[in-house]
């Protein structure tokens, strides 16, 4: 079957574990305990890896290592996009260095975003929401794909002799300038920590969706070939996405499908109260079968981002099951925890300001 | 018929005139006697041109203008590439901000040639020699396409958006990521003096052989379909190519093929004596019916770079075509002439440092 995973379409995977076979993706659960503070190790959301055996041992023996993600700044920053920074700032407490890139050439080949308009997204949306849920400045490494150094330029450059067309093509389906362009730089936003004048060689971990897959494969097939630079095949992680409040997608482009942390939190969690959720038909129904939390979006935003206490969470599923809890009340809860957390949250990016100014500047 | 000028092949130019005709090139005989105090323009060989018109006006009308031109770094620099150096230091006497590229990355991708080793010729060969050759370095930009500032790099990347994969193909043939990117670095160095971090919206003309016309071409549409930039379409000038020694192209990859202007002057000038004329089978033939300078390389030395007096290479011409003036007499006057001008320019080599390391610097 000619299935590809393409990072600039649309992702929904129903079957991770036939997806971790197919492109030699790992499991993590010997990772969940090991790394229990984390709740998407813990709970299963962080579902695979590739060689994460080598940022276990830099955690674990306090060796050098460093991490990198990248955002494609194209709308508002929501839920979907605070596992990525809770990860980011998990890592940051495990001493990485952290690299974040804002991906601006690939927003303007790809989506048609003007770069000014997507250096503002970047500072203000995502910048500014990973401050204010926990990100410090020491060791952060900021950069815009349009704006940064001649020796990540060139590290892009060079990595296009590294693979052949027909690779790209296998890797990406159908070229065009803009993707080859695109797969290029993420080459180099992957790989140029490792270079001398970015740290040198160290393992590095990308946190990622699987539809991100694409350029960890690429990236680390040209670490390796790369002569005179010793880089280290970089390390990822998988983690499953977070469903939109109706189902599918949660998407910048769809504001009914998604909880803006920049946004209004009464507006914002009042949204919860019309999200899918895995009730019964009828209340009687539900009071007799009990709910089905596996299909409920209300459910699922306590597991990833609401309910960090795992007693809780259990309980709330094994009522919900029961019968006990019914929908209503448990969208109210949720909703009310929701509000709660935006409007603390709202504080820290009134306060988020200063350090943002801090990590720009030290770029 | 499928006929493309590549880049990336080899070049040899049989008909001008066709292929002014079929790429749209217009002539330059106008600018003969304009601009008679370059001997490329009086003598014809810069034989066509895009848009000089606005060039002419800039240099008449003491407008600003800049002329930009890239080497492929690429071995011994020789009489061949000493045209574009005297049109480099012809247009830095007309005012023209200097715009010098050395295309590392386009070597690298294109050439196999490593980057230090790229710079090094670049530096040694390639500038020293301009430098010697009159170069002055007021108003000179000298860049590594490995090595420069990220206003380039942003150019040369959403310079991408503006040109589809078909229009590419079109241009260059079937396509490389090499190709790719290295068309791509081309418009970013044939465009960026018009970015307003390197003096803003301006006429520029780019001196270059026909086999690179696919660089102007695509430079000049991206110029007129990118936004935001008021960009002008650079122009071009184009002269024909000095032929080697033993006929077909004069190649750095053929040391009996060439002049080198870095070798010793004894060892090079020597060369003429052993180089292709355009004499007849026997002395009594060619006493008989006179010699054919239109087919004689050392005629072509004289035509392009020994002889600067008209009325000098006439009378040449002249007593080759009656018979009065023979190949032995001819390339031992020739090989004096070149000895003599390689030791002035040794010497000028020798004293041209200082000036070189002010350029690298100045970047």
């Amino acid at each position: 079957m000619d299935e590809r995973l393409d990072p600039w379409g649309s992702v929904e995977v129903a079957d991770y574990e036939r997806l971790m076979k197919k492109f030699g993706i790992e499991s993590a659960v010997k990772y969940q305990k090991k790394f229990n503070d984390l709740i998407y190790f813990r709970r299963g959301i962080i579902f695979g890896h590739r060689d994460f055996g080598r940022i276990a041992d830099a955690i674990e023996n306090r060796k050098r290592f460093a991490m990198m993600t990248g955002m494609m700044p194209s709308g508002t920053f929501h839920l979907g996009h605070k596992m990525v920074a809770d990860e980011i700032i998990w890592f940051q407490k495990k001493k990485a260095d952290i690299f974040i890139c804002a991906a601006d050439i690939e927003s303007y080949l790809m989506r048609d975003m003007p770069l000014d308009k997507a250096r503002k997204i970047a500072i203000e949306e995502y910048l500014t929401n990973y401050v204010a849920l926990g990100l410090k400045p020491e060791n952060v490494t900021f950069w815009f794909q349009s704006d940064y150094k001649k020796e990540y330029y060139r590290l892009c450059d060079i990595a296009a002799k590294e693979v052949t067309f027909n690779e790209l093509k296998g890797i990406y389906g159908e070229l065009t300038n803009g993707k080859i362009i695109s797969a290029l730089k993420q080459v180099g936003d992957i790989l140029h920590p490792q270079l001398k004048e970015f740290g040198g060689p160290r393992p590095v971990v990308v946190p990622v969706g699987t539809d991100q897959d694409p350029h960890l494969r690429l990236s680390r097939d040209i670490s390796s070939r790369l002569q005179g630079f010793n880089m280290i095949p970089p390390s990822a992680t998988y983690h499953k996405l977070m469903s939109g409040l109706q189902g599918g997608k949660m998407s910048s482009s769809k504001p009914d499908s998604y909880i803006s942390l920049s946004g209004n939190p009464k507006t914002e969690s009042k949204k919860v109260l019309s999200a899918k959720t895995g009730g019964r038909a009828t209340l009687e129904e539900q009071k007799k079968l009990g709910g089905i939390p596996e299909q409920c979006v209300v459910y699922e935003m306590c597991f990833y981002h609401l309910v960090e206490d795992d007693k809780e969470l259990e309980e709330m599923r094994s009522d919900c099951k029961s019968g006990k809890l019914l929908c209503g009340e448990c969208k109210k809860k949720c909703s009310e925890k929701l509000e709660k957390f935006l409007a603390e949250h709202q504080k820290k990016r009134v306060e988020a300001g200063k350090i943002v100014e801090k990590i720009l500047k030290q770029k």
